[in-house]
């Protein structure tokens, strides 16, 4: 390989020790979540500041600038130097990018904005445990006010919204999403037409804490989650978190009381775990060992949570593993049985319990009620009903308190906007590269019912985890299929696997 | 209170910066002594490495030395400004110091020490392991020769050896230390030598690793350990580690085979933490909100281990609890044999089994070998026999191997010339600290033995904790108890302890 251009290596010398601080900054983070004295809080809020900080001045600082504008007009991130290998060139795009927008808000801007989130986290959940939108309402007004500022500093083409979308999903837009979401929209509202009410008992299986940890361990190891780079707790709410390729972990639920969910939820944080240590590790630091964005990051854990974990291969392989553990629970239910449980649609009012078909409905209504919030069209005091609305027209079904309803989720509270479309282009993405992976891998099913996983982990490596953030989510997912951004896989595989018999 | 001067603010705000920093890194420290993968021990000294670098740019930069300046003569330390406060004064004098000392050492020498240390920990891990002296000589002669240099470039009157015990305890000289350990010397020899060579049964308790764990946190429990603001792990070595006064942690023993020993460790580590916990979080990051010195740190954990916890009074209230609890261990056991076996001296080879008649000798030890290292009279490729010469010469026995020998501790491979004094030192200090004590509260005895512990954390508040580093340790301990430093204390309890009955 050739020498580096100095100028580039300097910016990676820069962006690794940001990355590195990041890094930091999560552990602290999955401290906090897992092991933390309760009443160090404050102390830990003003430690990640802090590294917030220190990490931001880097990334914007002097030194930076100098060394990206010698490589690029920082403008238009058009580049200046002749003889830049095309990976190289891809990571000055990139730099020049995030820098951008870095820039673009003062930091003054920052500080009020981080200000306004910390302080409405907490109201969030004393409105949600209240019940009560009204106490949230006037931080929510602000967030809002602040969010469309937000959007105009950063700029945009045709839509506020894009601006925000760009932070979690470059390269993605108003357009592409409103054809993605209305095409599954109109296909899942088909589903659920046909849909047959029928009652399906649900499997309960009594597990102690440690039992559901010991099943969960024997299923990571079963996929070849690596110890030796990795973890898995307990935690209030399921996360993955990742501070270099050689450590990243995950959590369960605390107190779930139930085994197959824990199950599911596990191989989903596999899936962001998986990716997270599959990054280069030489290229820690840089946009070449970074992720390409959460809707990219949603369509691993999808992979291995929807089409690996709620596929009959999986099972087969694993209820009996699991029968024999819990005989008095599942010593007599059948796969059939058990897989009609397993993927049984039913609209519900909370978006973390939906089932794969319904899922995309919660998400779309969020990302139709930001954009309106974006635009002016709804005000903030006018959600709480325009939700309601929205879920009965949607899906069938009414929330009887904002609990229920708007106040769900924390995304907002937290000034991310912006976030919600990602979930379901990360199925949306996963359903695409499942297709081409079981076209390479026919025999997939008969593959995983022997237990053997390393196929997945290996195709997921060469298409999608050794690329770091040399391609956009779009980008990306044309090299893998050939094809732009499309519904269609996801449609299609929600309509075999619940059209044949009828959503039950 | 009167607004403070707005350059001792700055200098605040700045150490606060560098402590925060600081304290990130410990609790990573934490992390991979408790919880982390693995495979991500090199990231996470990248993540240290630029963590301490952060913060030494921040306590050597021009900012500190311009708002230091302001305040007083840096080569000084004199004044500048009239109208401070005691306290304000002393605070300033300490961060002259503190910068005085950071600026004497060029980071050049810095990186180069800090990289030898990190490779020396490697190669005397496996020489220990070996038990092979020649495998760590050329990397202990490369130690010497910087430490050495070291004290150099800081600079000392009288001894090279000031230098260094500087770092660890301000205020200290060898002078006071050569005159406190050759009185302990000659008491501890005295005692040994009326020693009746008595064969002590030891109490042998079967317990479970997460039994152990459930006595600790009952023993905590009881002394008034806050879980609120700390929390007990499990690690290869013990040790405690605090990243702000509300989040302060310590460690037993993995694997453990003695219940007493993690007893009597668990109260060694409450002490030092109960010493974080009590710093005042107002002043977090500045002299006034951080632990003097490790001499005064080790006090409070000797006070807590060996005052309280080898007390008669805490296992008249204790060993029934323990009793009960292992019935078929501990059933018959009187408090009497029990108490003998508890405080049974026999020198031995390792410094860390060694009780607290003996164990001063293992650190005089270490502390007369290290001058004749600084002062050149010893050369590195001598210790290994003069080691067993002085053992003999000092504790009648003599190791058979380096393994017991030199090799045992891992201080000098962390370049950590200069810490082993503090270990006695806080007997000392914990001795004339406890005689102060007895006399404020005589029936402290029977306190205990009612389990009232609040009493001890509250005089221990008053007169250690709250403080600070408005105070040296000298300066300390002479507010505390009227008198200068003096091993009389210390004397007196062990001869008074082993001394009548004669040590068995």
């Amino acid at each position: 390989m050739s020498k580096k251009n100095a100028n580039l290596e300097k910016l990676a010398t820069l962006s690794r020790r940001a990355v590195t601080l990041e890094g930091i900054s999560q552990l602290l983070s999955w401290d906090q979540e897992t092991y933390m004295p309760e009443s160090a809080s404050p102390a830990r809020a003003e430690q990640r500041k802090l590294l917030a900080e220190l990490s931001h001045a880097i990334k914007t600082g002097p030194d930076f600038q100098k060394a990206l504008e010698h490589l690029c007009d920082i403008k238009t991130g058009k580049l200046k130097t002749n003889g830049l290998s095309l990976v190289d060139a891809a990571e000055v795009r990139i730099y020049a990018r995030d820098f951008a927008r870095e820039k673009k808000l003062p930091s003054s801007f920052v500080q009020e904005f981080t200000q306004l989130c910390s302080e409405s986290i907490v109201v969030w959940q004393k409105a949600k445990t209240k019940n009560d939108f009204r106490l949230f309402r006037p931080n929510l007004e602000k967030l809002v006010e602040m969010v469309r500022k937000k959007a105009d500093l950063i700029g945009y083409k045709e839509h506020p919204y894009n601006a925000l979308i760009e932070e979690y999903e470059p390269g993605m837009t108003v357009t592409i999403v409103d054809g993605v979401f209305s095409e599954i929209r109109q296909a899942v509202q088909k589903l659920l037409d046909k849909r047959k009410a029928t009652k399906v008992k649900e499997i309960e299986i009594e597990a102690t804490p440690d039992q559901q940890l010991e099943v969960l361990h024997d299923v990571l190891n079963l996929i070849g989650f690596d110890f030796g780079r990795g973890r898995l707790d307990l935690s209030a709410h399921p996360f993955s978190s990742s501070y270099h390729p050689t450590d990243s972990r995950i959590t369960a639920r605390k107190g779930s009381d139930s085994m197959i969910v824990q199950i599911l939820t596990t191989l989903h944080e596999a899936g962001h775990s998986f990716y997270e240590m599959g990054l280069s590790v030489k290229d820690y630091g840089t946009p070449l060992g970074q992720h390409i964005s959460l809707g990219i990051h949603e369509s691993q854990s999808r992979f291995w949570e929807t089409r690996i974990g709620r596929s009959q291969a999986f099972w087969k392989l694993y209820l009996p593993r699991l029968q024999k553990r819990f005989k008095k629970d599942l010593g007599k239910v059948s796969l059939d049985d058990f897989m009609k449980q397993l993927n049984h649609v039913q609209p519900s009012l909370i978006r973390t319990d939906a089932d794969e078909v319904t899922y995309p409905l919660h998400v779309i209504l969020r990302y139709e009620l930001e954009k309106e919030l974006m635009t002016g069209k709804l005000k903030v005091k006018d959600l709480p009903e325009r939700w309601k609305e929205a879920m009965k027209s949607l899906l069938g079904v009414t929330p009887k308190s904002d609990r229920e309803g708007c106040l769900q989720d924390i995304h907002w509270s937290m000034g991310a906007f912006g976030y919600f479309p990602t979930y379901s282009l990360g199925n949306v993405y996963a359903a695409q590269m499942f297709e081409s992976f079981s076209k390479k891998h026919p025999d997939w099913e008969k593959r995983i019912e022997k237990g053997d996983f390393g196929f997945i982990r290996d195709w997921l490596s060469d298409n999608v985890w050794q690329h770091g953030r040399r391609y956009d989510g779009t980008e990306l997912i044309k090299k893998i299929s050939g094809k732009a951004l499309t519904a269609k896989p996801f449609i299609d595989y929600i309509s075999k696997k619940y059209g044949a018999r009828g959503v039950n």
